[in-house]
């Protein structure tokens, strides 16, 4: 049995602590030791689970001895402190999403983590184990579509004020980071980045406390140039009650769709779309569309969860079996956390400056430009 | 009855001589006459239509007598000489889209219209004819549906590397003044900024040649700007043989979505947004979605056509009738067109400068960076 130190006793943190603790749901993993640094967490913490013993600050549960490897699921900012502390002392560690808000904090990370290259690293990458993602990764590395010539992702989402209301760090530039960039959306970040590879120039169309009482940008309509010449869209915000997810992903080859993130309808040309466009007459294109022989359409569908939220247990599990017999894949690499907070850092630094931004990004202005926000806020210190 | 003359007998100038002239489709229009610079052209013209005088200049057929009011169809560029010139002799007229390529010589024709109030002037807007994009355009106008928040269209088109090559002009810098953008994205752009009005800020990212053996413009990624904070994206391309025609526009009070142009979804929530987010209980929210009473959806579908390409002829006998009893409106007004290449050469500058763009455009600078690439083509003189 590992056993995992929960670094953080909030929503989440309580959420494995249940999930690992009680219900069981990690094979091979039981809960060891639980960390807070707020009194009232760890008293709740003591409550809900009494056996385990409950510590006040990560060093004390980094040496308590209780715990095999750990889980930081403290705020945001905070992630690469922590997990550097982990990492240092040999301690296996998965980090949460996002890797961190301020591109350099997570570059040092990954640099502690390349020193300790025998330190088990993983990031809580949860959606990609969705097999519907996965496979969109493979036909995308595989070629067999072609190359890229677009994505457009669509993300709308719904939180209500209450939401917003609810904590006191939520939706604020010095204690969260940001809104929907760092809270929401990171997963669609990710798997943009992870699926499709990172874009060489950013430019986003961002509005803050849009139809909602809050500092940070909760609407945001981001454009991607790539490298090869294809383009993308990512659009997500918060202020959408009808909701809606919606990939699209056209290649030379055909087009795949992701609808909800559970139906992928892979569209695949019987060939190259400028072969088509160049060579074929059209009389013959007309007739393949007659025949239905244009393309072949093949169905995907997202499994179902065998009970909720079942992803983060594949990753505890995948990260624990990886603990044993090292040659076993992680879900994600720790050290991949960077891309998507250089991706979405270009969002956000977009967005403030309303100009392009280039990837990557220049650290010292993105903290600069985010410190502004800080201190404007009034709530926090800078970073 | 009313004569037209029809100048320019290209592939556009030729379809409405065969509607009116052989096909009678526009009640009360007849064809008066026929012009076009080119000889083999007017041979044509004569001896399809050898009842119908032809003359080999704008002036000729103007001052000929036989007709009474006249189709502009030249090359894009023309459009506002040759119209111009009918104003001025007190000829009623219709300008095909887009009213032109360069935004000061269309403020010259509005400026001239303006000067000769008397003269009807009408465009080619036949798509607003469509009654699913007149509902959409008054539904947005009325304000039922709140205020718009974003909308997206996305316009993904195929043109064969064939029909390029089957005009030297087409596809040119210097002849055609374009490519996706003044020629397959007109009408889009269009009822975009007829719908929703003028954003103030475009970026755009955009490919020449893409796929496609030409200089210009085929595959366009642009991003609006409005005043009001709503966000706006454009996509069309030539390269794409599956295609896609899908516009989704997000209001304070729900959500329309347009598909392939024909069919209307209207999903109209039972409050206003913002209100549902704020002031709702979750379990209000949630008993709405159980009881399917959080929104009704409305569809509203295209009436068929009762022959090929009879939104032409709907403007046609618009005109015509309004030239009868001037009460009675156009399809759309000549002076309108400016609207449409404001919002395409903000679109083109942005993607030649790779930088956003604020609307209106500095009209110098467009025309210097048009003529950077006329130039550079070197096939035709610059402008």
């Amino acid at each position: 049995m590992n056993r995992i130190g929960i670094i953080g006793f909030g929503a989440l943190g309580s959420f494995y602590a249940n999930m690992i603790g009680n219900e069981h749901r990690v094979e091979g993993v039981t809960v060891g030791a639980i960390c807070d640094i707020d009194a009232e967490k760890r008293e709740k913490a003591r409550s809900l689970f009494p056996q385990v013993p409950v510590y006040s600050s990560a060093d004390e549960i980094l040496d308590s001895g209780n715990c095999d490897f750990v889980s930081v699921a403290v705020p945001h900012y905070v992630h690469p402190e922590i997990t550097m502390k982990a990492i240092r002392k040999g301690m296996p560690v998965i980090v949460e999403k996002p890797a961190g808000i301020i591109p350099s904090t997570v570059r040092e990370m990954n640099a502690c983590s390349q020193e300790h290259p025998d330190v088990p690293f993983g990031i809580m990458w949860n959606q990609r184990t969705n097999r519907v993602f996965r496979k969109l990764h493979d036909i995308t590395a595989s070629g067999e579509m072609g190359a890229l010539r677009q994505v457009v992702w669509i993300s709308r989402q719904f939180r209500t004020q209450r939401y917003y209301d609810s904590g006191t760090w939520r939706a604020t530039w010095g204690g969260e980071g940001g809104g929907v960039i760092v809270n929401q959306a990171p997963h669609q970040i990710d798997l943009l980045q992870w699926i499709f590879g990172m874009p060489k120039r950013v430019y986003a169309t961002t509005n803050f406390g849009y139809h909602r009482s809050i500092a940070v940008e909760n609407d945001v309509c981001a454009e991607f140039a790539y490298e090869n010449g294809a383009t993308g869209v990512f659009i997500t915000c918060t202020d959408d009650v009808l909701g809606e997810d919606r990939l699209t992903a056209v290649y030379d080859k055909g087009r795949i769709r992701v609808f909800d993130s559970r139906r992928m309808e892979i569209e695949k040309l019987c060939d190259d779309e400028e072969t088509i466009g160049t060579d074929y007459s059209d009389e013959k294109i007309n007739t393949l569309k007659r025949n239905g022989k244009l393309f072949e359409t093949i169905v995907f569908e997202k499994e179902d969860e065998p009970f909720a939220n079942s992803e983060h247990a594949k990753v505890f599990r995948a990260f624990s079996e990886h603990m044993a017999k090292p040659e076993k894949p992680l879900v994600a690499e720790g050290t991949d956390g960077i891309y998507e907070v250089l991706l979405a850092s270009a969002i956000q630094l977009s967005g403030w400056l309303k100009q392009p931004v280039d990837l990557p990004v220049d650290d010292e202005l993105f903290l600069s430009e985010l410190n502004k926000r800080i201190l404007a806020e009034g709530k926090y210190s800078t970073r």
